[in-house]
């Protein structure tokens, strides 16, 4: 295992030093490791909170400013934040308006958010969740789909909306509108490697792809030999859109590295989902392209389109600053 | 090798369209593979050009907009653009108040961006030249030190003063300063592998590092075992600040990953840092964690320092509106 750290067990808490050094815009607590914005939660306004596992950089700490997060609850790699620490972040982000809560779906998040959210409305707060559930890869599964690249459009537009002086119903009612209107796929060209076991989550031949994998190395539906790009997104973009709810032609894309791809190969899944998306009506209206929600050192990408109104799409464009996305500021 | 591509030779073409879907700021010429700011030159601006080979993405065409670049132009990977091409982007990037180019100290480069102002000054243009050199691994070279991670200091620094109007010495005269006062170091935790060529570069045991590597996947200084990174940071800034001109205590640090590399990473490493630099008497004001300067799928990272006057920290603080890098706008 190769990794630039000083051990699996100081990950973290070495990493959230470092954010807290290169970003004056937010604060880390050094008890709680509650990732907060600087200056506290806003008076009048919703608070928003996300978190999860580590390992998903810049997700979520990355996401904490104005017009997206006010808190953000890293758990250890890939390990869910315990509910006394998410509690933590709820009164971190708790100005009195209420908090939304933004949680993946996976079983261990909504767990120990959902305690959370009961500790905290047995202090008098009201707390709201939004689930986020768009990767096709787990449609069939029991648990039903896992929260992926979506996150990052729920907490922009949700963020927006709170900025804007929204109640707390309608910012939870505009992030389930959001995560109803998402799904994702992903693709692997490598597994990645979590600290504290030191091997990769799977094996993959020197030609071998792997579609539908999730976020925490988990294997995907089909092994398969790489190909060109343009094969493989038009492949991935196949069951992407087959599940994506009706509606009009304008789209948000998130292009996200899962860790290890190079920013270059990402512009090419772009430039070739582009033709896919325009020959099936779609019209690409803004998109993000980079590392937004990652596995550790995976190598690969995933794909999240989310179909929006116009309503939306003027939420999208309102100034944003945090960490990891920066406009109008 | 494993890539998300259709080919070694349409990526830089691929890469670039998916540029011009993701970035309506940009625009990319589809003849010259110019990318240059939508709108053209600012009438009264000294316009900035850059480039260089390709595989170093967002470096240069993700710094092209208000407060950076005019116009950068992309070679092949690792290859230096053509003279003709380099014209192209003086010429785009031209107001008629001159034009600077921010050139990497590389020999093809060099010869390449020389040319082309020489053809500039043909047709009556003005053209200066910064030529970056900060990489102190290379200190002892014949062709002196490489030009790495500094470009992204120059091309904000002379940006920002060209938008407030000054003059093409003033600029030119900012940006030879800017590089003066920085250096440079890099290490790998892998090779990268050129699509063109389809191997790694070198080989690397499993449990070993270089030190001291290239940005075009040239071996570095010495090969060691993979050590807590508190370790690796300390001994890699060693020779960087045995090199870094005196001056005071203010510096801009880039903590830039080579490509490969996850954030959370990229974040103990400045933690890491923060405490060598302070411990040598130096004041982080500001700094940059992410990939700016990549070597395609390099896992790594460098670290970058310059040591800025208040003159230069109110000019980096100034709006800059582009892909990669973006504040105040």
């Amino acid at each position: 295992m190769k990794k630039l750290i000083n051990s699996a067990d100081s990950l973290v808490t070495d990493a959230l030093h470092g954010m807290a050094v290169a970003h004056p815009g937010i604060r880390v607590d050094p008890v709680t490791r509650i990732v907060t914005r600087a200056g506290g939660p806003v008076p009048g306004k919703v608070g928003l909170v996300s978190g999860g596992g580590s390992g998903h950089e810049p997700l979520h700490g990355g996401f904490v400013g104005r017009g997206m997060l006010d808190a953000a609850v890293p758990g250890e790699v890939f390990t869910s934040p315990t509910p006394d620490r998410v509690l933590a972040a709820l009164r971190a982000a708790d100005s009195g308006s209420g908090v939304l809560q933004i949680v993946k779906n996976y079983s261990g998040d909504r767990l120990n958010f959902a305690m959370a959210a009961e500790l905290a409305e047995d202090e008098g707060r009201t707390v709201r969740t939004v689930v986020v559930d768009d990767d096709v890869a787990t449609s069939d599964s029991a648990t039903g789909r896992r929260g992926t690249g979506a996150t990052v459009f729920v907490e922009r537009i949700c963020g927006a909306l709170a900025e804007q002086g929204a109640d707390l119903a309608a910012v939870a009612e505009a992030g389930e509108r959001v995560n109803a209107a998402s799904r994702s796929i992903a693709l692997a060209l490598t597994p990645c490697t979590a600290p504290a076991v030191g091997r990769p989550g799977f094996e993959l031949g020197p030609d071998e792809i792997e579609f539908g994998v999730g976020i925490h190395g988990e294997p995907g539906l089909r092994r398969e030999p790489l190909r060109p790009a343009h094969e493989l997104v038009s492949q991935a973009l196949e069951p992407l859109l087959a599940q994506l709810p009706p509606g009009g032609p304008s789209i948000l894309v998130l292009v996200n590295g899962l860790g290890a791809t190079p920013l270059q190969e990402l512009y090419v899944v772009l430039s070739e989902a582009a033709g896919v998306l325009g020959k099936a009506g779609l019209t690409i209206t803004h998109s993000l392209v980079g590392n937004y929600v990652t596995a550790l050192d995976m190598a690969g990408v995933s794909l999240t389109v989310c179909r929006v109104d116009s309503g939306l799409l003027d939420l999208w464009t309102t100034p944003v600053d945090t960490p990891a996305l920066r406009w109008g500021c």
